[in-house]
């Protein structure tokens, strides 16, 4: 195979109680990328359309992460890319690890699939670093693996994918302001009280019990956040109106995607993800700020080749 | 039905990762309580063996959690308890909670069975009150729902029964000093880093997780607690020596069981149990510290009716 294409999708990590842990996996929102051999050895960016990004192969997410595959894995063949950027960076839905997993991905199809999808955390790992200061593997899990992923270790990259309850839906608003990761992190407390370590270690608990028994009222009640939504919030305009407009409207649990300013909200049937996004709409529409929304199913498949 | 008489088994709560909110349900070990209607209304202690305990049925643990139950179905009977207490009191697997869930048990079923054994549990929380200064349902959903318990939250005694692996055995050694669950939580931190927090967390979901998939090595990589164990290990004797000698032994994972001093650990097979048991006991041997020690399956089904 010379050339492949694929769809990066886009992804929501920091579930309510699993801050830095417990991740999901968008369907229609995602990049798409053509990655093709060439006869220099190494890795360049090609056209990159949609957004703007680095051209410097030393400073573009995805070469970055395909560098760091290609130290594990030397090639006499090299790799360009073209990115059709389609995940606006900032917007906390996983950007920069669409990049950083659809680049290696793509690469590793291209050399004949020398590491499992589960392997290859390890080197979108880098794009990550690059993009947020600190490499985590939240957002990584569920674009390689798809569906709900969890990150028992982010040391070991322990990663294990978790089961999705059928007819689950995701309604993510994303409010035209950007947040970089970076200053969504400053913002955190380097010690938080035991007792709400203890509730969140409880919700994470059941969260994952309601992913395997698809009880969605286990999975309402236990998607609380009150150690990092409290502080993060604050960074995100009418953070509290929204999210109890997608409780109010029948939505199963609510709260920041990643480090935000997507607020996403969980859903039974696509009918009440739908009715969800509208409540929450109207507090953009009425102070007139611009805002994306994304109706989407769980993506069970992750990154997918076209 | 005019009197009953049930086996009230011991529990080990705060499994590694899962301070406050994970359990466990043991088998062999237990009190032994017979329960029969009066003709004077309230509740009585009559006879106790095994342990010293007081007689007063305000002190008692397993009369007032009773009294709790009367208070919200009052009965024209009275019930006397008589108590043969074979789980040494602040050993660290559960006394209290047995006293406390065997007591409304057998009274629930004396009354009729007004209350599910999930329901129970805010009875049997006003005995654990006045035994630990602190109410926690941790040892007292293992002790009335079986198996491995979750308390999702405390406050609303939102509590789950998770699956139990086949071929589960625990190993737990009671060196014999006395802890009392009041000072064990006071050596504890009001704050922790919030990294240690999320490791936790991560921990509790894999552990969850691997007791719906069976998968054993994922169990032993989860049961790590670098929150609560490096704190109160220092009130029990050679306890690292203890737990490296489990695991070296093939022990898949231990820690403390509750508050201590009692040891756990959990081991696949009922040879690799013993064999675990036969390593822990060395340390205690070596320095001529007295103590129990207890193989036990999962107990599935909890309290039972003798």
């Amino acid at each position: 195979m010379e050339e492949i294409k694929i769809f990066a999708p886009a992804s929501v990590a920091n579930i309510s109680c699993g801050f830095d842990v417990l991740g999901f996996c968008l369907d229609p929102i995602g990049d798409i990328m053509h990655v093709s051999k060439t006869e220099t050895p190494g890795v360049q960016i090609g056209t990159v359309t949609g957004q703007e990004l680095p051209i410097d192969p030393l400073k573009n997410v995805a070469s970055v992460a395909v560098s760091a595959l290609l130290e594990a894995h030397p090639s006499k063949k090299g790799f360009r890319i073209d990115i059709d950027k389609r995940i606006k960076p900032g917007s906390g839905i996983g950007s920069s690890a669409a990049s950083a997993a659809g680049a290696v991905f793509a690469v590793n199809e291209l050399l004949g699939k020398p590491y499992s999808r589960n392997e290859l955390v390890q080197f979108a790992m880098a794009g990550e670093a690059l993009a947020s200061g600190a490499a985590h593997a939240d957002n990584l899990a569920p674009v390689l693996l798809g569906g709900f992923t969890l990150v028992r270790c982010n040391n070991t990259l322990d990663i294990l994918k978790l089961p999705t309850p059928p007819d689950l839906f995701a309604t993510v608003i994303h409010p035209k302001i950007e947040l970089k990761t970076i200053h969504s992190r400053a913002i955190l407390k380097n010690e938080i009280p035991l007792k709400k370590a203890v509730a969140q270690w409880g919700n994470v608990g059941a969260f994952v019990s309601a992913l395997y028994t698809q009880d969605y009222e286990l999975l309402s009640r236990s998607m609380q956040d009150e150690v990092i939504e409290p502080l993060r919030s604050m960074l995100i305009p009418k953070f509290n109106e929204v999210k109890q407009a997608a409780l109010a409207s029948g939505a199963l649990g609510s709260g920041i995607s990643g480090s935000g300013p997507s607020i996403y909200a969980l859903s039974k049937g696509k009918a009440m993800a739908i009715k969800v996004g509208d409540a929450m709409k109207t507090f953009y529409d009425q102070i007139g700020l611009d805002y994306d929304i994304h109706i989407s199913s769980i993506n069970e498949k992750g990154i997918k080749i076209l």
